[in-house]
């Protein structure tokens, strides 16, 4: 069918917008893509969460679909698996994978954004308005009224997409919209997070393990770094908000920052000279799930990304799941080209609990992060679990999650979790040295 | 301590707001009570919602603490038993318990809401205030804002309820503030539902059996009626909104309408003169379970009743629930007076999980009635049970939620589930018969 009389539009050029917008107007649709924020490649913005991100292979496919994942690749550090900080200071690195070709990527949030919009850029058929956000939209007339300058214009379109991520202005409409009989839940945990940096060497050089994503686990609170390309690492504090013994409220002076991090992360604090400033300087955010449904109106609106579902950072899946959601769209529309009705149905009917799993396993992963990953048991199944992927067709419930992406996060999840269980019971019982692997192999495949 | 001085906001005159202000009123405390609708004494308006509501033991148990329970039993009529009506018409009845003194009471809601506002009226302590909507919520200066005539006014108070129902003003403040980390939920099911009537015979007499909850389960849609003092009952309908055969959208004319009661519900028809009538007047409401925490703003104000956890009617539990709020709330205030955050704290610690339980076995008790009640295992369940009532100390999960108003609902939840769950099986292996009633009651027994 001739789509390029269709005019679609989307709210939000983030992550997932502007690979959607990519993605149509590869289709021939007309594309109106309107964007809240000023322009990031002209004006020096932080993005506004992370600076930096993990990057994996639900991303990476959804960016093949549309031909651009090889000008990512250059963008992109890999990183091969976690390096463990003890509180002494040792350190353990413990692979993503018993495969050598299995690692995750640091990628700027920016340079990505940035590219993906350069890329969208190229077509006619597109047209990018920023410095516009979305004040609300009229779901039966498909019209969204934006503020552009001091006055409100509106605009018309054959379909919108709700990508405006975790505070989308389209949900709202849902949720008030009191005939949709909207389902909604929203879930914060207890911790919240503040972004820190190790700079780079004066040399340009990377002052610890560049290849690596850093934990520094300590139970209630907890310290990552991803590595950036100019030598810098991003490090994120995860810390309760109040009522702790060591929360944010809690470490209100220079003096209580720099020695909760002298006990703590006394390797850290060693490479971190502005931690005092990025302290004071930089926000605390919340840490939520956000989960919904329907994410349709009709044929006429769809909330994708994570307008439809943000998720706890501890999968590191959040933008993965965004691009993921185009992949599975895109093949709607090809199936389905031409009616819309039927194409977001059918997706939102793959969708939905695709997403639900992912909102539950990095909350789950919060806990494993916090508590296990410097526990024996636990180092024990990962040791298990690598000599497994280096002999067999196993994948461990990460790896399912991380690096197959022919397979469902719901089907990941449940075939993860089974393996975990039955693993871990090998463990604490003692049963484990007794095995030998093909057995332990056989005894944890899920067939599902 | 002197609590006259205190200042208590309530918004809210419905059935909890009703109760805790008479006892807060009672505690000496000064009351402003806020309701957003006229009079309900004055004005012949409809209740908005369910005309006669089941009221058992925890609401009993609130009412008796307020000192006023003698004066609502002559509104009640006791319902002994569900009576089950059969497609072809044939009725069956099922005890709700073992034990004769075991049963619940229809009430109407309109009389029950008046008498306990006569019963705040006199107290010197309390200004009621009708036609005042709540507009908004300062929740650090605790002031709120109210619609009167046509201007708004501010009001300050040391304390400020929510009793606002499942619309809470409160609640959406609480949404609204970012630092709070307001986890919430909304769940509706696809079922809506409609209240129609059975109205009394000339005589004033009922015209069908007048002590029992009279259902008629069909799977995918259900009938229900509860008998009023004058004669008539209030029957409810549940039935999907939309999408499949019998729905609301669907059932769009009288011939619809007529040919779906005499297939689906032939003996309640004959009984429902003005069926048609009805359906057509009256209104499709919504059902949904809200979740929420934290029900609480410092020490400053508390959300209390529906505004807290909005439940679906199937247990017949949520102003029994609300009630039972009012009364736990108390006990804390009797512990911790003069500290409204250690009373708020306390309370919420201890009652979140009972809301929370309650929620659920509502939405379980759904799919229970519609499906499993005119089912040969249930029957089967239900008779043994009604044995065990009988000659044992044995509860029902039905009975632990209704009858035994000194365990918590989440104990009742986890105590009764796991009694249906061994009971179940017995009667699907058809082991049952093979056992004394005294075997079964130790089988089953669950020792928490
Ligand atoms: C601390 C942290 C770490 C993370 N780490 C990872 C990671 O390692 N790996 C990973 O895969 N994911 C990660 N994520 C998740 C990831 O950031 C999100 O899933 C991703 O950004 C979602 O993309 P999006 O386009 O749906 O939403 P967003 O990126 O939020 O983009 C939404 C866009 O819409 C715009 N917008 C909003 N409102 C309006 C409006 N009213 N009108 C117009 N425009 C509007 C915004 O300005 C923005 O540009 C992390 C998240 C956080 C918070
Ligand atoms: C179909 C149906 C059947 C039910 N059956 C049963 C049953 O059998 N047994 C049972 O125990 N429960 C039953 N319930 C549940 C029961 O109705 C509620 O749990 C109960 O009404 C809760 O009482 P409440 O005072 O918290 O809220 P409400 O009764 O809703 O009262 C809230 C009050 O606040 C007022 N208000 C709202 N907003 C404002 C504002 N902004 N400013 C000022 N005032 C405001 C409202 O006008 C109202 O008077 C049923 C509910 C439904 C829908």
């Amino acid at each position: 069918m001739d789509t390029s009389k269709e005019k679609i539009l989307i709210i939000g050029a983030g992550l997932c917008g502007s690979l959607l917008a990519l993605r149509l107007a590869q289709r021939g649709y007309q594309i109106e893509l309107r964007e809240e924020r000023s322009d990031l490649r002209k004006t020096d913005i932080s993005a506004g969460k992370s600076i930096n991100l993990a990057f994996s292979d639900r991303g990476i496919k959804a960016l093949k679909l549309a031909g651009v994942v090889d000008k990512v690749f250059p963008l992109c550090i890999p990183m091969n698996g976690r390096m463990i900080h003890s509180i002494e200071g040792e350190t353990f690195l413990s692979s993503y994978s018993g495969r050598p070709g299995e690692y995750i990527n640091s990628v700027s949030r920016g340079e990505l954004n940035a590219l993906l919009l350069d890329e969208v850029e190229k077509f006619e058929n597109v047209n990018i308005v920023f410095n516009s956000p979305c004040t609300g939209i009229e779901l039966e007339q498909n019209k969204a009224t934006f503020k552009v300058d001091d006055t409100i214009e509106g605009f018309h379109a054959n379909v919108i997409f709700g990508a405006d991520g975790v505070g989308s202005v389209l949900r709202k409409e849902f949720f008030n919209q009191r005939e949709m009989l909207f389902s909604y839940s929203q879930d914060f945990l207890a911790h919240g997070y503040k972004e820190l940096t190790i700079p780079a060497l004066d040399t340009g050089g990377f002052r610890t393990e560049k290849k690596a994503l850093h934990i520094w686990p300590r139970g209630k609170y907890m310290l990552i770094a991803l590595p950036n390309l100019d030598g810098s690492f991003t490090v994120t504090l995860f810390l309760e908000h109040s009522g702790a013994k060591y929360s944010f409220e809690e470490l209100n002076s220079k003096e209580k920052v720099v020695s909760f991090f002298r006990e703590q992360f006394a390797d850290a604090l060693e490479l971190m000279p502005n931690l005092v400033d990025d302290y004071f300087e930089n926000p605390v955010g919340n840490l939520g799930t956000i989960k919904c449904r329907p994410w349709v109106y009709k044929g006429k609106s769809l909330l994708i990304g994570d307008a439809a579902h943000a998720v706890v950072p501890f999968y590191g899946q959040g933008m993965n799941a965004s691009f993921e959601d185009v992949y599975v769209l895109d093949g709607y529309i090809e199936k389905y080209e031409g009616d819309w009705d039927k194409v977001f149905t059918a997706y939102e009917n793959e969708r939905k609990k695709d997403a639900d799993a992912i909102g539950d396993l990095a909350v789950e992963n919060f806990y494993e992060m916090r508590d296990h990953v410097a526990n024996p048991d636990f180092k024990k199944k990962r040791q298990i679990e690598m000599e497994l992927e280096t002999s067999f067709d196993y994948y461990s419930k990460y790896s399912l999650v991380t690096f197959r992406e022919d397979i469902s996060y719901s089907e990941a999840k449940k075939k993860g979790n089974y393996q975990d269980k039955v693993l871990l019971e090998l463990i604490v019982n003692s049963e484990i040295e007794k095995l030998d692997l093909a057995t332990i192999f056989n005894k944890i495949k899920h067939d599902a």
